[in-house]
């Protein structure tokens, strides 16, 4: 209810601030049987950490998963899995300059008129730190649902955008680059890009694009559960989230019926795929495809000027390690969101077998 | 769990297809004490209806609502408010020739796929019939929430796009045409349009934008139902959405940090708004606005091609009373699903009071 | 939230107050394809609605349920299922003498502190005649459980209590006399006992115990929602229940491990069942068998004193038509509220498949 | 939805197995800006654990909560509470025999059943060691709670009954016994019986009881989530309960309605309180009372027979610590969950104010 948790079969519950002792989480629904690769759920945080490349945050977390429950004999038991996920790098000196002052575009004045006052330092339970449980969780469920292939990858920073739909490109190299963009040329342009920009103590938005293939027919619930609802809600609540469409998204808005309809061959593939994988809420059985807007990072290495308590107008000077631009650590994040999306609907499927 | 209700504290449950005997619904965690305008809640309706205008499909419904309970004296008691709608024109010999045929970019083959098979005259539980309910539950919401403003407007048609921010137009302006956007020569222009759209028996997508104001701050929680992911997910559940954008949205991902941060003004309240009311998925206090991106209705009165069950490929030829373009309708829905995800973030706000 | 709802997968909301006009539901979650007898469905009401005896009170209500939705071909949509009972025997100037005073064990007072006023007509949303919504439902669950048998009788009126365990009865017999009490003899004394307890305008209470067969292994859920945990609450939400017990019940806390532990036989099937058919939370296959204690009606035939708004004492005088004894009429929405818990249990089941 | 979360509102999700790292939780909810008293927290922790008395389970383990998210400064921050209780004290040797046999009226059988394996050290998940975290979060909803006082304690042990109504009881001597019965005498004896008890290796039930006092008038939702609904759930939930029962409880079922009533004073008090302070599921302001059941332990330090996964009989022979009777240990444990249903109800109750 207060919002800590997400999905209603397949249930991530998480805890933690940027600064306290530990971040953790509770995967609630996962079922029994299913023989996890700790590994590659260890690799999907690395893929999130700070300090992973020269385009992101130089802040060092080891981010580091540690199961407690859940997990016997190298297979989920379909009790509830616990995880804690301990923070080694807290400088809370870094934000004492903040205690009583809102930095503008953060949550800090929000927090603090919502609850009453707030864990100032670094961004409290707002930080993006919080990502790493959902990354955690979001590898489990890529497990459990197996064949479903879910690939993210960076299509846009800033004005520098790629304009080729998925089906031209080879997604598989988005991983080889550090701005995981899967056309290299391009991606080189945009690491130069961001390089600049955090030079000038700036940041610059972006935007993840998503592809998700094998997904089965029937996959989401009709009238409020729409799968493309689940999916745009699950995106629009990770951090800097601006924006979401899928399918022929705001484009679509814009074409004639006559076109944008994709019509059917004889086995129920459709000859194009404007409707994105999804018809009336149900996924057919083609990719979805989706695109999530970043903004820009408010954290800026420069002087501004902002508000304390009391109103009086501050300059303040922008310090720490912060990501120029959120979009190549966020594409683990997408996908994460995106398998919790998939095994919820997966689980509730089985109720109509 | 199978996707019928919507909200946690002020949560509406509907039920109804659009060719059975009525439409209805039960709104749970309304409070007690709110004096009902119920002619206000039938106006709502009546914006929504079909033949209210040259536009819209002249397909005839009086959609009048009728309370079954949880009313009293004039006002709500606390208790569950059930209402019920009845279909009055229901053609189903209309539909007949669609019964073993799946029709393009509709959800009947995904209905068929989940659920075995399905209740075929009209779109069933798929068709936007549907959404006479939430506008129902919205009327009321709005009326909980009082003084909070919340004015959805067409903004564009097609490629015919209305490139004002909202706080040039006069918004009061949009329930004066038929088209319902708030600047006249555009409106005319978008009439003339949809207008040439359905004399071919085509349709044209377009977009519902959406301002609320007078919002306190606080509303929203953090982490996983942050309050533009709730708003996102309310919009993308209305038949026929494909994106959702609020604030700077798309635009804003192509944007520097140093240009999008908003800079506080000593009271609180911001220089610029490219956050859209929202940080940290809580209200500041800033107005909120937000777009909807519809795509084009899928019901052509034009022949094409599709399968029947068995894969056969069919020559169809689509007929009866549609709508070329679905923004004009779609405004009263955008503006009643704001007010049930408001009215649930207001509820759970009384509990930090 | 507001209570109006019951069940996760399989979902029943209601609304309704005893003398609006009508009573109704929405059953979400159903699966779809399951073959509905809608006679049967009517038969379950037909239990439970008043006039049916001379033992029970004598107001007339039909109660016929109609169906709007989520139904098609006989057979269920997979979608939600909406119902309507209208209430036809409205005298609500019976009641006016109770607006501004509060009848002693009634719901009356409690209301009106909760909610600032209250439905005063009859006992508005705390009538029992809610149950019939959940008879509704129950009806619908118990055709999709099928081989599943939950059958309750009245085992206790006041002090006449039947001192047999439900092996040693033939519970078919419950349904052929007014009492539903399987044992001829002890019906008899009951019915005779009922007479006289309302020829002095006066109540009592009893005990509704319940059966149910053919359980599958790996009902329930470990911890919070153990199944013996959710047919406590079932059952305790039914007006005038004090208390639950399952299996060995109260009495097992007077036992030794020794005499109480249930020995296995060599197909898993145990030789005692203390257990209830219920272990850890979850079903085992054995009989689950349960009692639900209910108070005697607080509606008496009867002078009484009791006090007004203000605090004034008052002497008022019962009148109406009510229940002698509610364990008669309690026997079907016993069943069905163990019917709907049973139902989402099995839903959820389907997920570990 | 897969049974590890308890609340709405004030929700807790919690993890762990008898013999994993650890057990956990999450309380998602709590309001900001509640001073915690972290020794009191750990106190009722330590009401509850192992090895505190001659009359319990010898096993030692620290119990020792440590708070990894959600209080800064002192106070809850209205974020998520995450908190860690390590598993000091696993001795998984102890239990090697029982992995591949079925211990009787345990949970081995229905979760090898239900999950197609289970963590056989120790109960797993079904080990009432789990209930340490709901202890730690009934201390926070205590705190929330401030002026309401909830006290339990034992109010028979076998046969031995405490027959005085909790009003003729000094409560606060509960705690100056190992038995935690508020009656001197009947303590000493019912330590006598235990002690008897467990030289035979044997066990035995017994009873609980619990009173509420200063419960504001409201609280509670009508229909299916009654007050007494949830706090029935909620003792049913706990290990090895058998039965609820609240106000007049089963004893009300033999009653007169002229007898049971409870008759109103001019400040809308009552004369008595066959109700326990409910009235149609709704808190009337009068204290809250009821008892919950305990069986035996299934636990005995003897010789029995049972069967294996094959369905082998086998002679098993029990032992290890465990507890010959388990309500003195269950006191806090009841304490805890009716903190947490008034918990969720007090919080509920503000969106009415």
């Amino acid at each position: 209810m207060a919002g800590n948790s997400f999905g209603k079969l397949f249930n991530l519950t998480t805890y933690g601030e940027s600064h306290g002792p530990a971040l953790g989480g509770i995967i609630d629904g996962c079922p029994p049987g299913i023989e996890l690769d700790l590994e590659a759920i260890q690799n999907e945080l690395n893929r999130r950490k700070p300090g992973q490349s020269a385009i992101v945050t130089q802040r060092k977390e080891p981010d580091t998963v540690k199961f407690h429950s859940g997990i016997f004999e190298g297979k989920t038991t379909g009790t509830s899995i616990g995880f804690v996920i301990e923070n080694t790098n807290q400088k809370s000196h870094d934000y004492t300059h903040i205690k009583d002052s809102y930095r503008p575009s953060h949550a800090d004045y929000v927090y603090d008129k919502k609850y009453g006052f707030r864990d100032y330092r670094g961004g409290g339970r707002s930080s993006a730190r919080e990502t790493a449980c959902r990354v955690v969780a979001g590898a489990i469920a890529k497990q459990m649902l197996k064949s479903i292939e879910i690939t993210a990858y960076v299509s846009s920073v800033g004005t520098m955008k790629l304009n080729k739909p998925y089906t031209e490109l080879d997604l598989t190299k988005a991983e080889l680059n550090i701005v995981r963009c899967p056309d290299e040329t391009m991606a080189s342009k945009m690491e130069t890009y961001i390089k600049e920009v955090r030079s000038k103590g700036d940041t610059v938005g972006g935007v993840v694009s998503c592809v998700i293939k094998n997904v089965p027919v029937g996959l989401g619930e009709p009238v409020f559960d729409k799968l493309h609802a689940e999916l745009g809600k699950a995106m629009l609540s990770i951090n800097a989230v601006k924006g979401f469409e899928y399918g022929s998204g705001f484009h679509g808005s814009t074409m004639y019926g006559s076109d944008h309809n994709d019509a059917f061959n004889s086995d129920g593939t459709t000859k194009t795929n404007y409707s994105g994988g999804i018809q009336g809420g149900i996924s057919n059985g083609m990719d979805i495809y989706f695109s999530v807007a970043f903004k820009p990072v408010a954290t800026l290495i420069q002087k501004y000027k902002t508000i304390d308590k009391s109103g009086n107008i501050l300059e303040m000077q922008g310090k720490g390690r912060h990501d120029p631009c959120v979009v190549p650590r966020a594409v683990p994040i997408v996908e994460a969101m995106a398998a919790l999306v998939l095994a919820d609907f997966h689980l509730l499927n089985k109720i109509y077998s």
